[in-house]
């Protein structure tokens, strides 16, 4: 089962999938009672390459070598599969899903939710906090969204100053800690003991989506806008999928690069 | 328009309301063209005493003396909306909703997400922070739940210790924001310089919602078992859609407490 | 796998499942990283019959001979999933549920639809029709709402005239169906030759939905208001339910009884 | 307010409308307590015509022109509409939204659900049934999909063939009705009288959206693949929304023309 380790505390795993690829086309094909017919193409035909359609004008159609009994050009239910997700029929892609369980920073599972699709469940975890690499924090602008980058005015980063600052917060940190312990002793109920830990603490939570909507969250937040942080958790989320439905995830991509 | 102060610095105020109490008639009653018809009810009478409906074994009926022109007992819409809430007909309750903007500590934001219902959207906000009172720290186990309450083996909160941990608190979100001023300073890019900022933080968010999946909040965030601060926001919003909607809240608020 | 036969021509059927009683432990105990800890009752206990709960005045507390290690009165599991579902805490119920393939008429299905929670896909079927047996026919208000009834003046309906009816529908559909075929020979395009097929025509689908979603469903459309056609269906699909979340079930049944 | 009559009985109108354009700019602009700032562009800045965005290499940045209190080049707040758009923030487009009422045949309310977006309520009308003109059946395969065209073998329809067809529908329509209130009167319930009426009969329903789940709506049904009949539909719907929100579905058509 897809597991894998993220920043410094942190994971992304599955917990469980139902549908797959074949699925979706027995879904979309249900009328006809055929279900799911094969995969498989003839990549070598010199007018589709092997995607069973071409453009003619403005629409996209049959491979005209592909029709009849000894049709020179073959394909199977990629074509269906592509056609689904390239005029948007989301409801096949509804009937396949995965449910996760996350370990990350609070932080980043802000980022999770206020998502019509997904439906997620989460709790904070013993003292265990995100302190950045002298790396990630040289790394800047990774992206060039103006909440990623400094202040106007601000001192150029050094690698020293990096290391103060990974040290300020694992100060930070432990003093947060021990306002925590020392006030659970002293009998301040634990809702309210704990209102001053900070976004940085690991949370765990378990969250499931359907297809489509797991992806409508990856175009989000595996884009270069999105903070680093997310991106990785959405890069391993993007993984695990397309270990699950590799043909969707295909298409997937083969549309976002376009 | 409603808006309340809540804690020490947070609010909730409507932005923009859709439907009515009549609108939801309106859309229950659309095949008949027939469209709302106004409220009104004989509470006078002996056998329903205005609901317009009476129990028979089972099976809930019209009240037998509101047939017929002459009838002894009338009742006008009322009976409509009590009809489509207690046979939990749901998407007339989906023809009506409202916008809200909300100011609250992030650990309060935490609990509204996980919501499919929901839409929200929200940000950090300067250094403004959550300091219970000393009566909101005495208060303890308001309610019954484990998280609420103190560790074993903890003291007995006093006064003094209460005040203390106020002024603990003050001190930890005054650390918390100069290692994010110095941080910002010295070139660490502003998504990093607040990852240990608390979820004490006050933020501030609009989150939009139809009747129905407003009050499927409220039946969850009023609830007893709910946190004190989540809960001053669910009731606050309950006293807002009881001015927008104040005959479906009153048919919510029955129920509840049936 | 659960299929059951319904009506004339129709059936439901289970085609994938996810998700348990015992994963909805395991998603709500998820922080403690206990996971699911097992089932089992002493229904013996005279104080909380096995249930692990009390009453105190107007809160459920703990069964008090249930705590401390050598307690009288041990629950397992059962008491944390009856704390979700009375509690509402409805995430854990998404992390379960069932994609159906149901073949009914389409009058059927529209009253699947409009329903936020799930999500379906289906397509007319061949000439295959619904015809009432004599018993449906004279079976009447089985339930109470106007829509069910009789017309204002109408005859009581003898056996002889629901037996007419019934090859009056017969023809009916024959009709419609030559009318079909002729259209299709003559060229009107197949999306067109359709517009007066009947609603009482079969048609099959695929729907998915999460735990919550499909008891949502059953809450209305179990109800003997709902339309004795609707119901068997949603009767069927809370017998597939109970198979594969038997505790869930019972909760819920347990709840609607109440 | 929006109406417009559509094949030859049906119609789409306004019944209500909440946010603006400008209200998907405050709630995105929220933090920063600015709200909506204003519209206006120099649409004659040569180096980003107006838009306010270059693309640099792969990503777009702010026209280096619009920078500065001074700048040659100003955008108001189509860039942020924009950059909104662009990048997928759904959530803002959450925030206003319409309540329609549709009259329509009933296959064509057929294709308004499934949809997870939209909640919807509908009915049945009196007698009134779709009959296409002969120009709408001479269309044909006006797009190309299979279900639209002619069965193999068909003859070529000529327009008494067509006009044959309209007469038989009618016909067929006529029948059916008569059916049905013979079956009333004689005493068949309500709800099975009506079992063999035709998929063209005319209903009338109200359906709420928010634009983002409407955008989804029209990116599908304003396709060319999808039927004529369902395609009046949401050309009106466009038409509702760009009247409604001209700003965003000015981005919309764009994208899509793109």
């Amino acid at each position: 089962m897809f597991e894998r380790q993220l920043l410094d505390h942190g994971f992304l795993r599955l917990v469980e999938s139902y549908g797959s690829d074949e699925a979706i086309i027995s879904a979309a094909r249900m009328s006809t009672a055929k279900g799911f017919l094969g995969w498989g193409t003839r990549p070598d035909c010199d007018v589709c390459r092997g995607k069973g359609k071409v453009y003619d004008q403005d629409e996209s159609i049959d491979c005209p070598r592909s029709r009849g009994e000894n049709a020179a050009c073959f394909s199977g239910d990629e074509k269906l599969l592509r056609y689904l997700w390239e005029n948007a029929h989301a409801t096949p892609f509804e009937m396949a899903g995965a449910i996760i369980e996350v370990q990350a920073p609070i932080f980043v599972f802000r980022e999770w939710f206020g998502y019509n699709e997904l439906s997620s469940r989460y709790t904070p975890l013993p003292d265990m906090n995100y302190v950045p690499t002298v790396e990630r924090l040289m790394m800047g602008g990774g992206h060039l969204t103006k909440q990623a980058g400094t202040i106007d005015g601000a001192e150029t980063l050094t690698v020293e100053a990096a290391e103060e600052y990974r040290r300020s917060l694992e100060y930070t940190y432990q003093h947060a800690e021990q306002v925590y312990q020392s006030a659970l002793n002293k009998g301040v109920p634990k809702e309210l003991a704990r209102v001053h830990l900070p976004v940085g603490r690991y949370s765990r939570m378990r969250a499931t989506g359907n297809l489509r909507g797991w992806l409508a969250f990856l175009t989000l937040r595996q884009s270069k806008k999105a903070q680093y942080e997310i991106r990785v958790y959405a890069e391993a989320l993007h993984d695990l999928l397309a270990e699950l439905f590799p043909r969707t995830l295909s298409l997937f991509d083969e549309g976002r690069h376009a």
